[in-house]
């Protein structure tokens, strides 16, 4: 998270704590008893200038409402900034259920561009349908790109002329799965993975790409949705071949904690931006995050991975220089 | 107020306060006085993030220059937050003034558009003509809307081809009443609001509309830009009568209390915008809201008054089932 | 200073504070322990709302960088905004180094569109190219104006069809002077300044302009960008002459006082702008003072001077008046 | 509360509030919950230097157990201060429980002393039982005075030559009353306040001692015990006789309030005092307030109630001269 | 100050502020608003743990009552705490009033007795008779002290039999001189100085022992009850004569200070001490103080007032020790 | 700690925290810094009212002088609060370097009057002549009790007619050993505490009483002045034997800690006690816990440990329930 946030010079650390308990078994009242519990026992620690809660595994809008109001109540008026990821209603942010799904499809876009490839017409294989691969899909049909095959833990599909992914979307609200989408034919997952097309993006589980498979890869882009979804095996492989435009999950996958930002942003300021504003912005950043990179990568003759995260150390670096140490 | 800022999305409640006195008969050092001692002993009670004040009845801009000053000085620096409706010297936000006119106007160009009628060449009616009719009357001019008619309480005026309301504007600052202006035709008030029109915006008293002259009204549409300007009984009549689009007041005369908020965001961020800045923002928010009114109001078929009240309260009723009871 | 912000209708008022030393003769680690001992001395006296520092004589964005710190360490939370000039890694301002260059340069170019002479094709001629200097060369080129002469503590140079400002730049980075720049002729100083051009921007010392040279300057417009570049005395000659529009310095060199005022406002919202808003905002604030400075010299018939510090004391009693005495 | 508190030079004012409710129908859970939303509601109104709170009917130990709890959970740490009748175990004050009964003895036996009548051997007729009789039971027979006679809602006993006050408690204990104590004869209430006495002690209802009752009674002093046992109509008709020395309620039962003090100022030093010094400090202030009264009544020939009254009245006014209006 | 503190070991230290004005022509009116805009202006300078105001010349108890009001108003409750000298139904301190000339007798007591002198019978002379010295002269008579001597402004009496110093006090309250008084006869002020007795007391202005009464002064001890009374030529006199032991005036008129202390300590507290509790204090300090410097200076064949100055330097530098510097 | 404090009854916790480092082997100018640094870090967790830190192993005085002033200069004034074991300079309390030897000594006497022992001529052997031991020694002396036997690293001395314990620390602050000292003659350590006696008071390390030499004990009262000095299977011998009266660590050598409590409470009174008033009251707060701990030992036949420790935790589950769990 540290490195994310350096490499799109957000003002951020990072940081991760939670209960060890399991919500599913847990009735509403106890999942708010326990998340008013918990905050309570953390506003020491916490304040919109110090340390801002997030949503994670196990938590949802709701759960956030409830710490938002928890935090709130004790301070004596609503303080909307203690915490990201809440309901519109409370001062979330438009744009924000999209944005790592948008940002996917957005840095494997200016992949293309990079690469001197076409935008429309150009193909992509998405693994996962949830809130990223869903996302990433209608961004892709959006400029054009055809979305050719979708995995998830059901199955996969494939159509060579391109899956309509708005139709795609109403089929798994209702069946649950992508299995079974009519205007497409089945495919194993597995074999998915290396058909060829212009984008591949791991949208899912981590360790996706394997020692196993990446040899077999035969995509030009390699857009990596999910958090650490290349075994590190995979990337020496990768690396090797030196023949897929790697973009990794660190500045992949950051179109989520942008909009967390700007929403902590705009509970600062007390105003909202309308989604548009959202979306422009957080393409600014992930622009600029991307140049960098890859300019980094080439000069250096780098892998973008290790680009990537050269840059983010770099920036904490220059910033606790910038600052020294006192006392 | 609660439900005017709820339909607008404004993160602020409502409550009203004052002193029992009549500030007519006091010297300006007794009114200086009697508002610093107000000021003092709401202390506990206001701040920025909890309570803002803001000007009505018997107060103006001195007033709130007092209030932040009575404040700032408390709290050892300048608080411009505190208090909207401000001298522009001191914070205060640009085209604060214009603010409730030039809505009243923009809701009822809306209003055309929605019904499919044509922009440039509509009429419209104007009852009163102090800070909110005079803005309306220049906006309707800057749009093409010919202002045919308008009443004071010292009588009314009329001009088929359309009254040039900047020379009106002039003639009332010397003559204090629309009576007697050139280029116009005496007609008695009561009678002017019948006349036929596109737009009646009653930006006066309240209780102008009535049971009486409700049925006889021969505008298209009718722009509520005074607080409580259509009776019970009237509000019956018009429904029945199913002719007349109302924008009721909460929605038409909103454009206020939106510019007091952009007044205290820009306070709280500490940076003036710019008149076309405040005034393309308060025409988003006031879009917003007519559109989400009459969508909600043609779904459920109701009338457009009792769509914004029902979404008024739903955005409360949302907000404190997201927040929750606590503890 | 205050009255330079008066002008600009910032909110800042003016104060200035330092430690009685020589910091050319001290190490880096004497300079944090100054800086940071001095800042914890400050800290009953500063924060965000009531005074904020900024850099002057003798320190950079370093010293900046450790009050930042000091102060962040001492409130448990980095607070950017206590100190404007800061390094970008810390939350300084984009656009900021160019800031008040770039303003003389604009100030100059709209001075020269009010009096109806083309800016493509203009001459320039500066006096000092450090901060403020080559800056100012480079926005005149960027416009299309012609850099003739450029003056500095070691000599100066002169070419009639206008200096490569982007060379001269590297010229100087390398031989730390002007001088010997291939692609001109040397000339003196004082003889530079007379001569002939439509643009004259002294931008090194005060007292540039004396009341020797000022019968003899041979310019249209006189753009101060070095703060007090003109003496009383060669004030009343150019006065006197009529000839010559002088854009005063709390006018002319504001740039780099607003920039560092976006730079706490950005700090405040906990957001960046990009270099293009930074400019653009910067343009706004410039271009409104100098069209209220010409128009109230105008219409009261006074050098631009005297206008502008005449509507600065105005705005500070314009305020005073608007919040009265307490108690 | 003010009057009392101002008569004992304690730096208290006064009020009151309470949630309209009837605590005995409730559960113990439910009874926290109401206490607890209470308390949280009050914050913005109370702190240990503003409103500090205190039980009264319906409430226990406990509930200010429970006060303080939220009250300091929302602190961070434990803040005794905010509440007083708190459990000794949450820094309640030792000798709290019987300051009040302890205060109408220890007045009485003043008064005694004052008019020349010998203490031990003095006889005392107490009419309830309760915290304050009881206590008050307990004192007298500390002081070798003989309780003679004692009343509660369910009759009244009467021994001449004084009561075993240590026994009767234990009756009272198991018994939940005093009458069918062994060591004594039965008497109607009424008839026992009439008997003679030194001594008598209503520490009960208010209006115990009425227009009736008040010219039979037989007492040298009259020591309220309880708030409001004189009606207006037996104070004057006592007045009138002249011949009983009236400790006013005011004064004889403030023990309760000064100890209540004497917990918040242990608390503010977070250091407990013994009971031997709460007593003694309790007697220094009881004396002091005692000896007062009784010299403004003899110098201005007023009745006690009147001149602790007065006193009261003369203490707030002389603080507010001292302190100004201010703004 | 600060040495006077550090000697009596209070965690005080010392500076002096005001207001550059002649209060004695001013209007109560005038002296309150001047009062509370001067509180106001100091706000943030002061609170009770790092700035206390007191009294001082041209300001009295009420002045102190408005300091206390208007930082209390400002605060939000009474911080008695914030200012000491205030009028008793403040908060001020018993035995306040006397503290100074108490001291004075004291420590004039405690160097009879290190001198194996008597102290019933003893003779005192006493120049003043404002508040230090007519207490001085009260507790020198409690103590059986005789006080043959007054001089004032007016002129001096003389009686070698004693002075009855309570008719002498009812004496001046009238006469507004010591001059006049019956049992007495007149000696020039002068002489009173050189007249034999076993304590002179210098209680009125600074410079009155000069390089010119030193050699004839007959007392044995010297109790400087005024600030600086004794000039440093008369002091070098006074160390080369060496047969009058010094109390010098840091010491001998503590007495002040260390009340006013009191009182913050008593406000802290939130709880008033009687007075004999604190003069009981009071002896204790100045008991403690006297041995101290008596002790140092025959350890160190010192005068005693270098010894009275080396030990308030040394307490002050082992302070600083054991702070340290930081940062 | 927690225990310790619950028994003595003081609002205190307990809770250790350090830096894992070597603190011999540091300069002076390290263990400024390293524990400035320290105090730094330790900021957002402590404060007067939530955690006080106190010294331990490898601090002194000066390390709280360093706390105390890094925490004073970041809260703008000096907060002695914050720390106890100060140097007297720096507000520290009189009486705290012998408070936990005096208290031992202490306890030691109840025990003898409880059990019917004479005080005067009573024998005392005790193991260690460290600050505790020699303070222990010095107080049993000033009760008239023999100190027949000193044990420390180096060995051991005896002499049946008690030793003198002033010269013995005079011969250790020479020797650096108890051995050696003229008016005794060796024993082996061992040995020593075997010897008869009717107070053995361990006061070094802990694990002194063993299994092996507890059967072997003849003293009538085992005081632990260190901690833990008795092993669970000599506790269990000793429980087994009854006669001797174990007055356990928690209780024996709690006058640290209550000291360093007053220290606190005096800090937040901003006013130091006399020696003798700390003693006071350490001694009220010693006799009331050993009275508590041999009730309870005796009402429910356990032993003196047992007892102790049943009681703290009574004191806290008490609190606990008295508080009751929010939210």
């Amino acid at each position: 998270m540290n490195w994310k946030c350096a490499l799109m010079d957000l003002p951020y650390g990072g940081g991760k704590g939670g209960i060890a308990c399991d919500p599913r078994g847990m009735s509403l009242g106890e999942l708010e008893r326990l998340t008013r519990r918990y905050t309570m026992e953390m506003i020491p620690f916490i304040n919109p200038e110090t340390d801002v809660m997030a949503p994670d595994m196990g938590t949802n809008e709701q759960t956030m409402g409830w710490i938002a109001d928890t935090y709130s109540t004790h301070a004596g008026h609503l303080v909307p900034s203690i915490v990201t990821g809440k309901p519109l209603t409370l001062q979330g942010s438009k744009g924000r259920t999209k944005a790592t799904g948008y940002g996917v499809a957005f840095c494997a876009r200016k992949a293309l561009e990079k690469l001197g490839l076409p935008v429309g017409g150009a193909t992509a294989i998405i693994q996962g349908f949830g809130n990223v691969g869903s996302h990433a899909a209608a961004t892709f049909s959006s400029y054009g790109v055809k979305v050719t095959g979708v995995a998830d833990v059901a199955g996969a599909i494939w159509n060579a002329t391109g899956l309509d992914t708005a139709k795609l979307r109403d089929h798994v609200a209702q069946a649950g799965t992508v299995v079974g989408f009519a205007a497409a034919e089945p495919i194993s997952p597995a074999q998915l993975l290396c058909q060829p097309c212009d984008i591949l993006a791991p949208c899912a589980l981590d360790r996706a790409i394997t020692g196993e498979n990446a040899p077999m890869l035969r995509c030009r882009i390699l857009a990596e949705g999910a958090n650490g979804p290349t075994t590190p095996e995979a990337d020496r492989i990768l690396d090797a071949r030196n023949d897929i435009f790697v973009i990794p999950d660190i500045l992949c996958n950051a179109g989520g904690v942008i909009v967390s930002y700007f929403e902590w942003v705009q509970n600062l300021q007390r105003f909202q931006w309308e989604e548009p504003e959202v979306i422009g912005k957080l393409e600014v950043i992930l622009e600029k995050a991307i140049g960098k990179v890859a300019e980094f990568a080439q000069r250096h003759h780098l892998p973008n991975r290790m680009a990537a995260q050269a840059l983010a150390i770099k920036t904490v670096a220059d910033s606790k220089a910038a600052r020294g140490l006192f006392p």
